[in-house]
């Protein structure tokens, strides 16, 4: 019997993260300035980051170090296992090897703990007070808010109004770990009160609680920003992810032929996939192999966006960025994978996409939860609804296998567990999910906002 | 710095089971007929259990051998780790070194899932074809339920009716593990109409829904019954979770000098207490380990009840056994560590307390969030209430060690995480929860329906 949970000694986690701006043969796009649509200086973004994290951000070295006090507090629940899906090979008869990468057993149950931790930690170094961000269904939010209590820092969450109502619980988890929840649109900022006039009934978005964030973190000088995906910085801390799954499949001989991970702004893909990705780039892989994100049919940035520039926020508050987009005005359909609701795409795993080396595919959301309820089923893992896009990929790679023969090794990035998403389980249980897909003519409408920008 | 998680390769998983029941020097009583007050052949018991577990409940073997197909199930999620609760001591500010046996890892995110496992493939080879069990705040009906998906069998669970609404997540779950489950007290067994004929708007007990759980099995030959606690194969089933302690133990060169678990029926604790009090029962421990067992004041069957022969449910159903109790009949309060809402107690658990080898005390519910809270806080779990009185007992323990320098090792039972409890963090956080104590009168009250056995 092959062994089921594959575990990196605690001693063997990785010190330094992987920066793939190094390998990349073609450099990617600069951000752009909001009002003057010319490359971003550095200077621009101190108001709401550290200069630590601006420089992570551009930097081209290939290795960053950790600093001790994050790779102590990482340690607290890393590393994360890399299991065998036996149980799940069985079930679908195939012959292929499925393996994935729980990052489950983080505090909050997801991958974004990793970079929390990280961004925490260098604003407290940089002499900050508390932290601002935005949460969608409440994954980031409760892990910005655990990092911040690990190092004596106050949190302040903007929530989109429509999850703040549906998911109570991840508001309770974000108290325990002394966080700060406003609903949003919220009346706290300028970027609220004028989505809030026009429409007092908002539910509210990723974007316009971007935009009430960066305002808080502009208009306090004891307060930065963080933000939990997207930006190359969030992506490398994610690095951790991949780089241990790499020493990983050393312990066991074996080595991916195709990676699936779910992509929303693209940190926990990034994260699982850059290292892998790396070693292809510096042709250095054993194997060609394929890499694959996944996302919801209702909110399609990569399979059906345009590679262009956009602001990440409503309220342009934020840089352009080269980046597969859907318009930053897109309204994604309340979908139970809310971390998968955003209109636009890590700029790197856009570049990558674009390019070819990258993948996409793009499921509605109920074969997404029957392939999360054959999981559950057979390995006892009940996956986050945001996970459980990458799981069906999988599965369907794992079918064609059967259908070939092929005995393909499979990587799952499973980036949580979705105890806290039972509400979206008993709907689909009950018949009662909808498979929202979008239509062409409001694609159009959403990407017919956008500014023409020529570098 | 110290190691932070003490890892147990899967390798390395203890393979058989502990029977403490060897080591013993004053061998239990005997269980007793519900209706003749005998005690009980096991021919009684065949109805309800495969004679495989009814050998294990009696047997006076120190090892009993796990078979290869549970190894293999429990592997899917086992070794747990060990962990070393550094930022918790500094938040103390305590020379002891405090560590946590965490769990929460199971498919189920609770201890339970340990003997599930068991208790279904032995049912399995006994040819039934379903189990029948009740559950409280659901930890065992989810994990009975996952455990019945994992060996291909069938699952009904009678869940106490005042769980079944609070608590719908639950009942989520035990349906994606494909198990049916009714509000306790039903209309399927004549002992949840007898109930329902006197009142109907009963909010059921888990007595009640015991008592419909066997005679469901009782009354199906295709159907066995299966019990989350209190019976002594239960508690060896759970060992498992000692006897990687010890080992883990070992890894680092510590030793504890005082264990802290929490209390319902006594599977847990005694999973986690017997291999370390077995090895001080034989005098081949280094140390005269302390065993402390933790109850909620509400409902404190070591700490104020009395040690006799009483039955295991309402409807007088189950065998009698010689155990704390606090009768039959009685009612706890409404706190929210459902797992610990029961009258009675292993007998095992019971014996020792009575024989003075174990220790017992009780504490209301908001001291024991508030040390939830502060453990969530340093250590980034948050901790199933149930669990929550062990790390109450504990940091008291590191507090007088504080006092007096002592520089004590302190090992606590982490059972399980509260992702599934928020609702009771939030009363916490709201400051609604209340301390129920048990009035002297009501004590009494319950007690003096005891019958008076002598044997």
């Amino acid at each position: 019997m092959p062994e089921r949970r594959i575990i990196l000694p605690g001693a063997k986690m990785p010190t330094a993260w992987y920066n793939i701006m190094a390998d990349m043969p073609n450099k990617p796009a600069p951000y752009l300035h909001p009002g003057t649509q010319e490359p971003l200086t550095p200077d621009a973004l101190t108001p709401i980051f550290p200069m630590s994290l601006i420089e992570q951000e551009v930097t081209q070295q290939r290795w960053v170090d950790m600093p001790g006090e994050v790779i102590d507090a990482l340690l607290q629940y890393r590393t994360t296992p890399l299991i065998r899906a036996l149980r799940l090979e069985q079930a679908l008869g195939t012959p292929a090897r499925i393996y994935y990468k729980f990052e489950g057993q983080s505090p909050t149950g997801s991958h974004k703990s990793n970079t929390a931790i990280a961004q925490a930690y260098y604003n407290k170094q940089a002499g900050m007070k508390r932290l601002a961000t935005e949460t969608g269904a409440g994954q980031w939010g409760t892990a910005l808010c655990h990092a911040c209590t690990t190092f004596g820092m106050d949190c302040t969450v903007y929530m989109v109004k429509v999850s703040f109502h549906q998911k109570p619980y991840r508001k309770t988890l974000m108290r325990l770990w002394g966080g700060e929840v406003f609903a949003s649109p919220s009346e706290q900022t300028q970027a609220g009160r004028d989505v809030l006039a026009k429409d007092p009934d908002s539910l509210g978005s990723l974007g316009i609680a971007i935009s009430e964030a960066v305002e808080d973190a502009a208009t306090h000088a004891d307060t930065n920003y963080a933000l939990g995906s997207v930006l190359n910085h969030v992506l490398m801390h994610q690095t951790i992810i991949g780089l241990e799954c790499l020493e990983q499949f050393d312990m066991v001989g074996d080595y991916p032929d195709v990676v699936f991970g779910c992509c929303g702004g693209g940190s926990n893909f990034g994260g699982l996939v850059f290292p892998f990705l790396g070693r292809k780039l510096r042709g250095e892989a054993t194997k060609q192999t394929r890499f694959v994100g996944v996302e919801p049919a209702a909110c399609p940035t990569l399979t059906r966006g345009e590679y262009r520039f956009d602001y990440g926020d409503v309220a342009k508050m934020t840089p352009l960025v080269m980046m597969y987009t859907l318009g930053h005005n897109f309204m994604p359909a309340g979908i139970h994978a809310g971390g998968l609701r955003y209109h636009g795409m890590s700029a790197l795993v856009s570049q990558f996409v674009h390019e070819g080396d990258i993948e996409a595919i793009a499921y509605p959301q109920n074969p997404v939860f029957q392939a999360a309820d054959l999981f559950a089923k057979t390995e006892g893992i009940v996956p986050a609804p945001e996970s459980a896009h990458a799981i069906k990929g999988a599965m369907d790679e794992a079918l064609r296998a059967k259908a070939t023969g092929a005995e393909t090794a499979i990587l799952i990035g499973l980036s949580g567990h979705g105890f806290l998403d039972l509400g979206a389980y008993e709907s689909y249980l009950d018949g009662k999910l909808v498979d929202f897909a979008l239509p062409e003519d409001e694609l159009c409408a959403a990407l017919g906002e956008l500014p023409e920008i020529t570098l």
